[in-house]
């Protein structure tokens, strides 16, 4: 049995004597010993791939940082990798795609990946479970349809995503083939990811941000709505649509436990349109540049607003790379012994 | 007089007949006759310079795709520029400054812009107001002060402007006097343009999106203010601050006339936050993508949800280059014959 359950008791609703605290990106840059351990592998995608690696660098923030949930490292482009698409991750520049979707007939040759073509990070998950050693949940995770989707056509980041975007204003009914290709994947995948011993999962809907409400409701919040049917009868399940401030009462609506919110969204506001779900979030993660003063004021004002009961405490975005990390240990810390 | 001064009798709030529209980016790179003209400098710093050169692209749209106002070629960094940080546009880059503001002495050092520094643009301001020849209204414009300090301290467009952020969170004093003298800057700039013939201006917070709701009223909507008052009782001035969703009803409380809308944005949420100010926007660039009958049918249905009256259509973004020119006279075309 979990040693520390907080996440998971505030995910499902019931009650908790403090409220927890994870990060996005917390197996990441900020921490040395992230850095030591990537310099073994070879490249990003080599890094992701192994499992061994994988799994040192999601206990790690356990160990140094004494948050409440590890995340297992991985990326969210393993997916269209395992779909017959792989990428290269550019220094400094992102992702990259060879080959992108664009005809019927790129569609038609994608396959709807299976748990056997991830086996590499069901490894790391069971890993890092072991390594955990029940001290804290173990979240694994999965992109959102769209946002896959956007990657697939646009090939790489971009601020607009016009190409994907231009997919779906163009091709509809191939756009929407698409979709459910990369949903049936996600849902063999974030399956796996419970048989494997992930103790919650979260949605990332990076670029939901681009679409217009109605968009995002016909090309994205209908495929997360597949993936959460499929999974909240497993494990709790979070979703994550970053810059989808419109969308908050339609993704309530969908049967996930948690809603992740960035940090343009009002708490109060929040709570109004979210009725019955726990709420994740939402410090800009710039919180973390300011002094230490402003930092706990700042953090104590956000837990307030939010309450202590269905509230998971993280960052509005993942950690940026350049941030130090006793301040994030403040932040951490400032949640843990705050008496609100 | 204006023989077609509808633009500026919506923004003031009066009758109109039928909506009006114009496109942000309208003097771009869609036009093959901009292309030809930006070929003529040697680069874009360059191209901005020459009044010449701008009069001839601000006043092509008009011609060619029959738009109901003209904006004045320019770009929102001639700012930074005159105040003492030179910038260079990077071809699909973007802009990129040498020296950035880091310490009080940088910002000590930074004058603050008179309208002589800015003649060029007070020239292509003339000659456009001469070409256009009172068909059209003459709409001027200034990037806001929260995005010109982004850049002068970030030194490049970025994703997230952490190092932008983490300025104001860390030294919120100094980010106040920057502030400040941007915002002089800016009015000087922007009386200037009214002097040199523009019938109406706009300010353009790009990056009001990467800020929190209590950090956008802080450091950007204040300064905003500030230049609406010292605007608005010569020529109506639109405020469009690109994602800030959360601040719409505070920017109402400003003293503009028009409020530019992105397409994450609900037509009807708007008009309830905004009461008794004109709206502009909001179709999503990639809809110019969709085929014919689909951007008929949407312009068609964003023109019913605004309403005739305190209306100017627009896109809720700059038009993406690659879109097609007959796309774009076709969006143009469906708002000026609509009966709706």
């Amino acid at each position: 049995m979990l040693k520390n359950d907080l996440v998971l008791r505030a995910a499902k609703g019931e009650e908790v004597e403090r409220s927890p605290v994870w990060l996005m990106r917390q197996a990441g840059r900020i921490l040395p010993e992230y850095r030591a351990t990537r310099a073994r592998a070879a490249n990003f995608v080599e890094f992701v791939k192994n499992p061994e690696l994988s799994a040192e660098v999601t206990i790690q923030p356990v160990d140094i940082l004494g948050v409440d949930a590890a995340i297992v490292f991985s990326d969210i482009l393993v997916i269209p990798e395992a779909m017959g698409l792989p990428y290269k991750m550019i220094e400094s520049k992102g992702p990259w795609f060879e080959n992108t979707l664009k005809t019927k007939a790129d569609v038609d040759a994608l396959r709807v990946a299976e748990v056997g073509d991830l086996e590499y990070v069901m490894k790391a998950l069971q890993l890092s479970k072991k390594g955990l050693d029940n001290r804290v949940p173990l979240i694994g995770f999965s992109g959102a349809s769209w946002t896959l989707l956007a990657y697939m056509v646009e090939g790489s980041g971009s601020k607009t995503f016009s190409k994907a975007k231009q997919f779906l204003y163009t091709q509809p009914e191939l756009a929407h083939q698409t979709l459910q290709k990369i949903t049936d994947s996600i849902i063999h995948y974030l399956k796996g990811q419970v048989s494997a011993g992930a103790d919650m999962l979260q949605i990332f809907d990076s670029w939901a941000g681009v679409l217009s409400e109605p968009m995002y409701y016909e090309f994205s919040l209908k495929y997360i709505a597949q993936i959460c049917d499929a999974i909240s009868p497993l494990v709790p399940i979070t979703v994550f649509a970053k810059d989808a401030h419109y969308a908050l009462q339609k993704i309530a609506e969908t049967s996930c436990n948690t809603i992740g919110l960035d940090w343009t969204i009002d708490p109060h506001q929040a709570r109004m349109q979210t009725k019955g779900k726990t709420l994740q979030g939402n410090a800009d993660p710039c919180l973390l540049y300011a002094s230490d003063e402003k930092i706990v004021l700042e953090t104590e004002a956000m837990l307030k607003a939010f309450g202590k009961q269905r509230y998971i405490c993280n960052l509005g975005h993942g950690l940026y790379p350049d941030l130090d990390k006793e301040k994030v240990k403040l932040f951490v810390n400032t949640v843990k012994n705050f008496k609100g």
